[in-house]
């Protein structure tokens, strides 16, 4: 079979991480140094909406100097959405428009770098352009800080935060030590909705009983106070501070979320509502049934873009899994996302594989029991081998005269419109 | 006159930054590379608290490679803490204790490394001695990442928590950007009670009107809610996307902190009041008030510990001015604070200057209106010439096999007590 011939689109979807872009990176190149394959290379502006809206931009007219320096940019250069797509079942309008799209510009390789929801989107596409029998090659590029993909080792993104997480508890706890006469306890919030990867990782700063963070609240294990005071007292008692690292999707015995039931319900100016964190919530907790002062962190989107502090080893994978995607591709592979494969541990060794879109669409990798500590607050050597490894290296970084990263902005050179708006 | 023969007490005071230990190592290298002069180097168990209590350790047992280490560790490595002295008119009973313990242990010397408060106690302890015919040198070495001592050109510890905002504002600003179409503003929080240094420091980041940070909120410029809303809706007109900095400190018009009076009151399981911070109060008159959705990042006491992307130039100037306290002690100068004095900017060039101790203790300094934006949003050109030198250049760092930080946690080799224990 003669290799499929024309352009290419490649779109990033949902919350961005540091290394996103060193998938697009991975893509963006390998499809250019293919010319043959690869007729043009397209960007989505923000994702799939831009598809959707026929926003599409050619990325061949960007300087390569500064496609090398998206490799080191954070966040998701091209543009994201959080846009879900109608259910096909019900309204297969969205499907035909991307089809329509892609048909008006000769688009027969689409690249789609995201999670569960992005592989549901790119399996569904690819199956609909079969039946079409328009020949479109579909592949999925996995991403999530979440670390929740199932049928990979972890997920590109993961390791960054891990490491910038893990050091930030890291520096953090030694506030709390060095003034735990006044701050006696500091609640650490972090990312992580669903599973509780992100919060676990933080468990690689403790080195030694006495090192942050001394309490981990996974959304696997269900909040219980008296649980958790006995277990804060406990740790008062041994060091006179307690570190507590609190994932933001911790929840209750009865499911609902610690910001929504345990917490603190924010009034704003106007009166309303407002839902408070997870770490607000433990706070709330700590100083009223224990009477200790406690501090809380939260480093929101911050932390899942902190490439000035990135893993080389996540770095890497992420631009390794961008380029097998397209080398897959001219082999003719599609409804596909490339998986990391962990092949050795001592030394670590990684490689890809390849799993069906549909697969990786309806599953959800939460942090295992045998990485659960017996007691809930804290992870299990098991877990520390699997992690490590992970965060290792330090990604580079280009600083400019003013002390600052240099990171880059795409010109998105706008392709002419050939289809009708959508209204 | 002979140079005056003793121990050396230095200690640690108020919050941490990445870079006291790199002061406090400046002292403690010095003064052990001049025993003849120090017989002894000792530490206070958690700064003036740990000479109250006779809680002194002795430094000269640490093993010297931590001693190196300790100018790369964050935090307040010695031991800190907030403990006001009691008002010395009223009851001179903790200043005449802590003379007790420095005479008991022959202490001659002593480094203080803080804030104003601490430079009022420093001073006050000199003039004490003073009186009791007791040879006592006392040299302040200043320390705050707030930048609000006066008689100095900066503080160290301001550009190590410049360069961290600065760069977490880049990289969340570029979440924001990739992710408008869901998440449209940002309100980033920084550190600042009293003066907006830190919240200036974040528009470093802005290399063109439309990098973040777009809004920055000083506690210098009272917060008008309508004038706010106003700036927001003109920058989503333009950008789509609104990210703002607001700092800790920001006021309204009657000089209420924003968590307490704009924003948002949170109740906690147990119906207690809470107050929330300004970032969140913001965030509810954004959404609120505009309608669109805000995110919040806090990073709290993480930012002050970065130490794993610090100023070298911040590092390099802390270790400068304990040094310098040193050997200004050692030719017989006492009851001043070191200072840092700018001799030039093109190329920045600093070098060090002293000044009385009782000066610094009563002056503050806010971020003088020629360094703010006169729209009340932003920063000046002259504040950015005086800013940027300060975060220049990136501390070295040791990262460890498990591909994080490597940091010292001293033995503190507690010295017997010859005093009776305080009640």
């Amino acid at each position: 079979m003669a290799v499929l011939k024309g352009n290419a689109v490649v779109a990033q979807s949902g919350g961005p991480t540091a290394v996103i872009n060193a998938s697009a990176c991975g893509v963006i190149q390998t499809a250019m140094a293919n010319p043959e394959v690869f007729t043009g290379v397209f960007g989505g502006l923000n994702g799939i909406l831009g598809v959707l809206n026929e926003e599409l931009y050619d990325i061949g007219k960007e300087a390569p100097a500064e496609m090398d320096r998206l490799r080191r940019t954070p966040s998701a250069a091209l543009g994201s959405c959080r846009h879900k797509l109608k259910d096909i079942k019900r309204d297969r309008g969205d499907y035909d428009r991307i089809l329509e799209v892609f048909k008006a510009h000769g688009v027969r390789y689409f690249f789609y770098i995201g999670g569960n929801d992005s592989m549901d989107t790119a399996d569904k596409l690819g199956r609909l352009a079969g039946e079409d029998n328009y020949d479109l090659i579909v592949m999925g590029v996995p991403k999530t800080i979440d670390n929740d993909l199932a049928f990979t080792d972890h997920c590109p993104g993961f390791g960054s935060v891990a490491k910038f997480n893990a050091t930030a508890v890291m520096e953090a706890g030694l506030d709390t030590e060095a003034l735990y006469t006044h701050d006696t306890t500091t609640v650490h919030e972090v990312m992580g909705r669903n599973a509780g990867w992100i919060a676990a990782a933080t468990g690689l700063a403790r080195r030694g009983p006495e090192d942050a963070p001394h309490i981990i609240l996974l959304p696997e294990v269900p909040f219980e106070v008296e649980k958790f005071t006995a277990q804060v007292d406990d740790c008062l008692k041994k060091f006179n501070r307690c570190f507590i690292v609190c994932g933001e999707g911790s929840k209750t015995p009865d499911g609902k979320y610690l910001g929504e039931a345990g917490g603190s319900f924010a009034t704003d100016a106007f009166g309303h509502a407002q839902l408070g964190g997870a770490g607000e919530a433990v706070r709330g907790i700590i100083e009223n049934k224990i009477g200790v002062k406690a501090r809380t962190n939260c480093a929101g989107t911050a932390q899942r873009n902190a490439m000035h502090f990135a893993s080389k080893t996540d770095v890497d994978e992420a631009y390794m899994v961008g380029k097998t995607a397209v080398e897959a591709a001219m082999k003719g592979v599609t409804g596909q996302m490339v998986t990391l494969v962990r092949t050795g541990n001592d030394p670590y060794r990684c490689t890809t594989g390849l799993v069906e879109l549909q697969k990786v669409a309806n599953g959800e990798k939460v942090v295992p029991p045998e990485f659960i500590d017996p007691s809930g607050f804290g992870v299990t050597e098991a877990f520390l081998d699997y992690a490590t490894p992970l965060i290792l290296g330090e990604a580079p970084l280009d600083i400019g005269r003013d002390g600052l990263p240099l990171y880059v902005r795409l010109t998105k050179c706008m392709l002419p419109k050939k289809t009708e708006t959508r209204k």
